[in-house]
């Protein structure tokens, strides 16, 4: 990773580089020569590891070309987040992808074995929190974790929450996805034991103001243990809970 | 209650009040000589009825001078609400009042017997939001209804609102008292089902927002049989709730 | 309702079932198996209740998928809201529903009796908040209420609120829907001695953001005996009335 | 008003002032010399006309040299807002003033005869908002309005208010002050058919966030003639309904 | 206007009607008939006074309805506000309206002669803001108002709006519209010594919040004689306006 | 655990307690007598393992009485949050704890020896966070994890913060305690591969409005593998980042 | 400039003009004639210098009267903004105008030799963020300065931003544009030490409430030498920069 | 500057170093080391150069241990911010400093000459405006800027700013310092051609929402040239103002 800066000091032990000339050569190099190779591993610079693309916004055309040129470069599978129908079936003519109506997501190269520490459980409040809790799901899945979904046990049903108190103890992370009141982050959070990650949702009307109730809500649970991304973040949520799920994985 | 108007129309009728007097008087009456005789009943000027006084930013002697004017008007109970300690003291020693130090509350005259439907449950969060519900249970209390306590059952706890079931499917009205991320009432409003009056408080800090962030939370409520009143507002609860527990009474 | 648990433990009498098996099967049976009769009342899983669907978000196909379901199990009636005009015809096709295009309301299987304490009255401010009022309206119609509509009442023109004052006074229940100022709950929880149910609506524009400001304004009503709920929220307004003036069933 | 440009003119006219004297005297002159006179009439630098001081934050020495300045410059009439009882005191020692401890207002050199178009009706919601209503009503008062109080006419009690219809339909301005839910100004707007500026106050509690309820419930008002000063300003609602009460006088 | 009540009492005395019956009549009475006269005459029931139509969410039909039962009750002149233009044309087929596409405004029977104290300053701060303005200025007119229009004449070209003090300082109300940062209602404030009208418009992007920013703006003016109105609220501007320059025809 | 309800079947098994006692035995059971354990353990019921008191509005005697209480059921370690100075001294009297003044936290037993899989980086962007930052530090030593603090590395002296790029990319965990504009948690979060909990704090002043600034800047990181805490919840950043710092041993 | 008062004071001086016919005609005078000229200048009133017409909400034939307007009065150069394809499609049949569809501007005349002091850095955070940033280039390019762009530099990819350095030190302003939590401001604030002049802009989702976050957080930097103007206010960021860039001009 | 990152290559040059050293030390060297004297120069490392300290919540022997360590290494004038009296007579007892209460600011070691390129004008909206902006004037003043205070200026007198349209127009710089509304920058950006950096003050009360009303209204301002710092940043501006001001000091 060094080997650079390496080079640049090797040529001035031999002479072959002036003093200035590596001054100058050491003030303009990119940053990640310096030592930044996490950096690179986390931006997934290297080849082979999992690439994402934002999907919102862009057109057809320039995913197939950002595809192409991963693919040449040897990535082998691609996570397209924010991905209409439309664009989707537009890229398809192209690329083989897997398209997620639901969740909005496609990926190319097939999903992974998983390697975490244990299973991601992705519950929501409602039916209509699902898109989101979806693009948590699959982004875990894509980089490498079983997962579980507990949908629609919202707080105001009791008994089918408790009815899936045996997934939730045995999970190894949980995203909660709740739009409205947003309480499922504060009720999981009290029967479990690992992090929970929540994640408001805009679902609802009149004072859920586009989601700011379930986001004050969750911030404030009075559970241990629970964090919050942004409103229907399910993508953040998806790659934080692999983050932890892979732990172990890090030493 | 209408005697004064029909006092003026049998004047009328026997002539000793001209039609134009008569015309004047009847413009010029209060509105509850007009048939506004349940607004009456509603703010209980009638003698014997529980009256009710706002005790913040009065001193101990315009009270008293208060419950003097009343006493002698035949009125027999009085709550006082929102009584400093320092101001009760001053007004024990005229009067014979209980005060409840942690609801801010003083009684004159006594409890009554409890005559509504059934008995009332108010439910906490945490220990913080038990002078907002001492001052709804005991408004409760006062207006004649038999009440049940259960503090600290916050969701993040499951299992200590869960051992409580009973009370809370037994109950005829539910009062349920939470800051912070409010999910109380959701929760709450899932099991029962009887009204639940959600009264949002201030406890909390940084993102709840002096109590919005319950108030929203409980507002968003996708339980059924919730409203919700403004936040710290225990006496509205309890008197509400006792208005619900009394409608058998109203036919 | 608690058969199953009993036949465990008759199970184990007779030596049957383990102790250990027992003990398994306690732990994973469904909450409602374990004395959550209610939450089954209350979620109206027993056959014949009314059920309501949530018609927002959701095909027409999906909803007669629902509706014949039910109908197999014995549902009689089933009241379908936030159904939009195109969504109904398409179910009318199918089903015979009394589709109400104001409050985009249907109803399978008609009307009941109404069998409550009282008279609900539901009250607007003005005639653009006509549609939450009918939503709530027809809500407490298909619980079994009688209900009395008073539109167009709002304070700004007191005289036509005052000339109502009988059926204000007279009321079980009183539903007040205005959106803008939202003074209408005030006032008229000042009239009243029965319970108000304020519903603010998003009928405005500028700094009625929404529907905040009415929100806010019903919130902190001076009238004792007020609560809110969601802005726009007729059905939970009119479930909630329903509740209230069924007090009296309940013992 | 403008014999000093005249002045620079006549200069010019008879060949005292040269043209480029003149043009540079022109440019840097105050504006006030190149027709605001009407700026100057407004900002009462005339002698003898009505001087407000702001009293917030300044010191008694201060308002003392203030005073000293004014009298000697022939001013009669002062009126002094926002000032603490202690600096209202210390002041009093020097100064004949009349201190108004409701309002926080001292006026020196006394009220003038009333010669406004009629009555200006000061109406409160509640006792709590009487400082801003005094505030509002004293300084109408010291420009010269007759003014009544109707205080504690709040919405919720409604009857209160109707009793003093007359009073209300009679008004040449009203003023409106109230907290919480602020209902009392589209009430009374829609009673009056004269000018109403509704004055929200910062009383109240929880949801009323510091008069911003009274505020947007205030802006949304669906009552005909009703506008809005900003929370607890009695001074501007006062001085705003005197230049309506005055508006014969202008022509 | 009492002459209901008057013939009851005449048939009190004449023994025509009992007492209890005239009791139960004047208690079902609308309360116009209990002195609100002036009620009605603000809300323009009696006939040939000017009336004003809501044409928001009115269908052409149902507008045409409401005017010819009008013309048939002998009334000559309405305003139809927020009228679209589409709906406008549809009218037109049946009545003689002359509608006024910038404010969005029809009037049916012409403006009437001026007949108030002064004229009216309708002033904008940019060219986006001339809809509401027109809104103001046309309804000031049917009402009848001279006005005269300063379009344009925002604080940041400042020479633009002194060219115009003239105007400013003869005028008897100014209407100031302005969205963005709002700070025309203050600088016209302190130029002009009779009320100005603040209309905040939902002009601008970004950090105006539809309006907000100009609105408190004008809220906090520091200019005396200024109060404020809801966002775009140009016909409220305009009728406040008309009441203020007709008090002398009030007496 | 279960032993309870194992002792209850046994009872049935071996006759001596009838179904029907055993229904309803089960039925009142605290829930976690029915399979609960993870709750009992997360709740840290089980003697030996640390348990934690919210100090904030405790006196010292209420804590000392925990404290004594806890000692006796065997409980070796505690934490005491939110401890003002004064009840330490007083708690202190009684009990060997050791204060930490910048934290505003109390520990009785000592701190343990680390287990956990790396260390925790806790980083602030100014000197004012780090009482924040000292109580996120010191609950997760508390909780076994070994910690290193950057200090004062805020992202407008970038050099700093650049300086402890080893300490960054190293990290088991790190939470970023910031207020203002927040902006540390995002550079941190590009830097780093590991989760990143933000903790937003109420430092600073205009529009940091308490903390809200910092906190929307924080849950709109762009950066992946943020998620965030309450505004000043340094306890729940330090125990979530204790959870996730102990994985592995999870299994 | 200031000829005309000139020529009246003349005037005056040779008696062609009275001194009461001069006095009118200074008092009606617009105020650019009295000493103005520097609002001139900035206007742009002069014959040849740049203009803008802000374009949106305008028709092609509005704008093609304003450029034929401006062309005939010797106006070479002009800046249209907001505008968009279509509408610039149209002007293009008439006019020679380069349209650059990112920042919607277009350009007639030509872009200017730069003549600033320096170069300025336009820098973004993400790639969405270019349409505001391009938006500011090309004005700052309109206005004569030499621009660098640096796109997507965002604050979670800190090398790709620490690899420009060299541009960001050298600069002699620089803007910096970003949504979400626009962190970016702070983190060149702290490299640079030129003026930083920050533009929030509305991209991003949930909690990002518009650019709001954004715009708080660039408030609050703690780095100096930032400013901040509205949210998306690319083209007053550019003409503020170019300001600052041709300070050495101005003496 | 870049000695050191010089002294190790001359050192692996001569031998002295190894290849694996000199990458350890360039790998661990303050990034100051390798070529960030710009961030030097900005922060004020160098020796001589004026430093700020910040004084809030730092204790006199705080500041005085920071001062001493100064002096020490040739420190020669120091600025300390947001000082209170009690502190500041403490230092005094120990340093030379010159303290401005009003500003809340001290000056150890004079201020110097000014050497910009013109004279910084600071204006005020109101009296109660004046310690921000003398937080400003003394800062430029610090950083060698002639500055030029306009005080109490607000646009509701608009003679008294347009009196002062010299001082205005011959700015290099202005600092428009505003509390309510906020509308002063709106109006000195309209009639200046210079850079105008609005600070926003918390002055004001109701509606200003402490600072938040004149925050926006300046964000709005339609004035080009006007940018924006935090609420009551005094220093932030005459930091940036004395920035521009030396614009040409830095080629």
């Amino acid at each position: 990773m060094k080997t650079e800066i390496k080079q640049i000091l090797e040529g001035v032990k031999a002479g072959a580089v002036s003093v200035e000339e590596a001054l100058l050569k050491l003030k303009t190099q990119p940053y990640d020569d310096l030592g930044f190779a996490k950096v690179d591993l986390h931006r997934k610079i290297r080849q082979g590891a999992p690439e994402v693309v934002y999907g919102a916004g862009k057109t057809a055309e320039q995913i197939q070309g950002i595809l192409g040129s991963m693919l040449k470069n040897g990535q082998e599978r691609v996570l397209i987040t924010r991905l209409r129908p439309e664009t989707a079936e537009e890229i398809e003519k192209k690329y083989h992808i897997a398209y997620y109506k639901d969740a909005g997501l496609a990926v190319l190269g097939g999903m992974p074995e998983p390697d975490g520490i244990g299973t991601l459980v992705v519950a929501t409040g409602g039916t209509s929190d699902i898109p989101v809790a979806e693009e948590a799901a699959l982004t875990a899945e894509f980089f490498g974790n079983k997962t579980a979904r507990l949908y629609d046990v919202g707080v105001a049903g009791l008994h089918r929450l408790l009815a899936e108190k045996e997934e939730i103890m045995n999970a190894s992370v949980i995203i909660a996805v709740a739009g409205m009141e947003g309480a499922l982050a504060s009720v999981v959070g009290g029967l479990a034991d690992c992090p929970v990650i929540a994640v408001p949702t805009s679902v609802g009307y009149g004072a859920s103001f586009g989601g700011l109730s379930a986001l004050l809500s969750m911030l404030n649970s009075c559970a241990s243990g629970v964090s919050v991304v942004n409103i229907d973040n399910g993508f953040g949520a998806g790659f934080l809970a692999s983050m932890i799920n892979h732990m172990e994985a890090k030493k």
